[in-house]
């Protein structure tokens, strides 16, 4: 037999960039690796896991139920718990959009909560990780040549999706606060001129501490994006939607509240905005996803979305087929989380843990790194974006990155983050570096390594 | 905006049979489910669960893994104990092929499976229930208008995958020991003849007291079937695979092989054949898939998977885009039971669980189901399959299920089993009734509302 049984999907389907990054640092036992998205060992919440699985487990009354099949859509409780959970995070962000506005803002966002019920249970999707959901949304949206325009540069496996999927990407330029909106008029118009507009489907936004770049997305720029989208619906002949992901929104560092509340620091609320859902009017165009992966266990993977109609009925369906159902277990466990405050708790000390760790990589940073390599802090996340000055690669087959290698040192290459677009060439001077499982020391270490590599490359 | 957004997935994807079932038995509390696929609440392993949980969590050495991420094609102890685990089923079932060469059989097996390495870790998948697996597998295997032979009745999940992924179905008949092999053969010859042939990817049995009939297929009916399958492959220009569903395989009735074992008893195990991997030269042929989720706990939902290549590659890569891998503290809970042997203890519970709610569900039916009504009775799983005589429809639209209905008792029309195949009608004269959930109380309640129903429509 000559020719293989598989489909077209089959034979597309790539290696994805991060199984090659994964594999490369198992071969090497003393690399330090600042290049996983893994959260960080020693927060996971091993001990309160234990005690909130010995209720759910105490009694057949609590216990059978999570052990048996479920719903579709996800466990109601936890529907009404992730629902509530979206609501406060949305009103508190409003809240500090402007403080003399406070009071005035936090009753409209609750009157609009209440007029468009966008934080409706009945519009949550609870899945196997916000993954399983960004899979589904673009199996239900975009059939093969479809477009989604992404961030440049964006998160590495979603672009292995839309690989996958054979949909088309195009990028559009990120800014310090979210993506340049001139840019993005000019590429739908573009689209529009040459009668493509009709494929594309959705804008895809990591709006919190973006991975790779840090970068969070400011709300003028939501509503901004959606009013562009709106506008190109018309030659499009069919919704374009915003398709938010928040995976990264609650690791952002604490503001510290409980001392006096400095200037700077009122300005780091501001960075933090409500989601594109609380845009008026917006509800019927945003897909928003998140996860409690990050926050709480990548382990006890539960993820989450709310999807406006007929997205969501088709998404139900999809699901259906996949799984009828994340496993009620691990919904369980979120729920009561969430439900004896816990979760807020475990999420606190998580955010203190990443902020402590970012500040330790900030220092080694300007210690051990050239005074040309251009960084990108963010306020949350796991990531610091280092950019080298043109011309000087970092790519995946450069010297640099084999000599870091080599020095036992691994970052993301930043042109795994951009999209195969033809209209432009990839950057290859740019990293991710992630401070999310590294130790400390490690990340001094590694940070110390990949500086000694970038001062001979750079001088 | 008039048109949707949506794929032609999107808008294909029907909603599943399963879930309007589920709709119907949640809008009226007194109905008496015979329908639901679900495992028995009574034996759910809620103790044995909290014991392997706070073995997993006791520690951070062992519970941090458990939290975190892991490997796309599932953490190396589970794939480890998943093939061993299967080869001692297939060691078991071949030594009672028959009795008098239970060693020499034994050895050739063990002999068999060194030379091809059928059972080795590096081919197992563990994923998030087997129906994922199949999902994965057709994406992997099938454009659309491809085509998949099933048996005749199947498994409706399936039927909705296919669906929604655009892939044809042809039916092959169903005999009391598995597929008609001559009807297989006409269908293929059928097939080549007009040309079809290149578009069939593969043959989906589900092997072991199957959904929804109970019958097992013989090993020589799975050797046939590999046979023919093989000879269509020069026509096909590509392999045809036998996609064997084992998701029933571990709910067979004891044999009390602690009494002295009776001829009719050996008979019974005969009836338990080793897996379509162990037929000689077929392991680059079948696609295994199974689950731990009916024998252990839907709500833990952890399935697994043996494949050849280039399918093991092409679904690793898949997956890894769907979750990259399934939730660690499930896998973590499978592995631990498997090792500790507590995973056999409880399976043998439940194993003679259902065959008690089978006995009483036989004595029910040969109380209250007409004469005329052949019951089709199974050596394992959860259903019995009535066939009522030919011209009564007991099909979803038909006066009998909406009687049913009234009376409060809900069963799987036979027809929602079938395949849309235009080269025959589906027949309606059947019915799915399981004793899964159901308590014994309501199984003997449930088949006397059923049998009045039946009474009065077929005298």
């Amino acid at each position: 037999m000559k020719k293989s049984a598989l489909s077209a999907l089959g034979h597309r389907t790539a290696l994805p960039p991060i199984s090659w990054l994964m594999q490369t640092a198992l071969t090497r036992p003393r690399l330090i690796s600042l290049a996983a998205g893994f959260t960080d060992n020693a927060t996971l919440p091993v001990e309160i896991s234990r005690k909130l699985l010995n209720e759910i487990l105490r009694s057949p009354k609590t216990g059978r139920p999570a052990l048996q099949y479920g719903i579709t859509a996800g466990e109601t409780n936890l529907r009404q718990l992730t629902a509530r959970h979206l609501q406060k995070l949305d009103l508190a962000s409003s809240s500090f959009s402007s403080s003399s506005l406070v009071l005035e803002q936090k009753s409209r966002a609750r009157r609009k909560d209440e007029d468009e019920k966008i934080h409706s249970p009945e519009r949550v999707m609870i899945t196997g990780g916000s993954q399983q959901l960004l899979y589904m949304t673009l199996e239900a949206l975009c059939d093969e040549g479809d477009i989604i325009l992404v961030e440049d540069p964006t998160y590495f496996v979603f672009l292995s999706i839309l690989q996958s999927q054979g949909i088309h990407a195009r990028g559009v330029k990120l800014e310090r606060d979210g993506i340049d909106l001139v840019h993005l008029e000019k590429v739908l118009q573009r689209l529009k001129e040459t009668s493509e507009i009709r494929r594309v489907k959705a804008l895809y936004l990591i709006s919190y501490f973006q991975n790779p770049t840090g970068v969070t997305t400011s709300f003028s720029k939501k509503t901004g994006a959606l009013k562009i989208l709106k506008k190109f619906e018309q030659a499009a002949e069919h919704p374009i939607y915003l398709l938010e992901d928040a995976a990264y929104r609650e690791l952002s560092f604490p503001d510290r509240a409980d001392l006096r509340v400095s200037r700077a620091e009122q300005q780091l609320r501001l960075t933090i905005p409500p989601s594109a859902l609380t845009v008026r009017g917006a509800a019927e165009r945003v897909i928003y996803t998140g996860t409690y992966s990050k926050p709480y266990a990548p382990g006890a993977r539960v993820g989450f979305g709310i999807l406006p109609e007929p997205l969501f009925t088709a998404v139900q369906r999809i699901k259906g087929n996949h799984d009828f159902g994340t496993a009620n277990l691990l919904q369980q466990i979120l729920a009561r989380a969430l439900e004896t405050g816990l979760y807020d708790r475990h999420v606190a000390k998580v955010r203190k843990n990443y902020a402590r760790k970012a500040r330790v990589m900030k220092q080694a940073l300007a210690e051990h790194f050239p005074a040309n390599v251009e960084i990108w802090e963010s306020g949350g996340g796991l990531y610091f974006w280092a950019r080298l000055p043109k011309g000087i690669s970092a790519g995946v087959k450069s010297k640099m990155f084999q000599t870091a290698l080599r020095n036992n040192v691994l970052y993301v290459p930043g042109e795994l983050c951009y999209a195969d677009d033809p209209s432009r060439a990839k950057p290859d001077n740019e990293m991710r570096i992630s401070f999310g499982s590294a130790s400390e020391e490690n990340i001094r270490k590694g940070i110390a390594r990949l500086g000694g590599v970038l001062k001979r490359f750079t001088r």
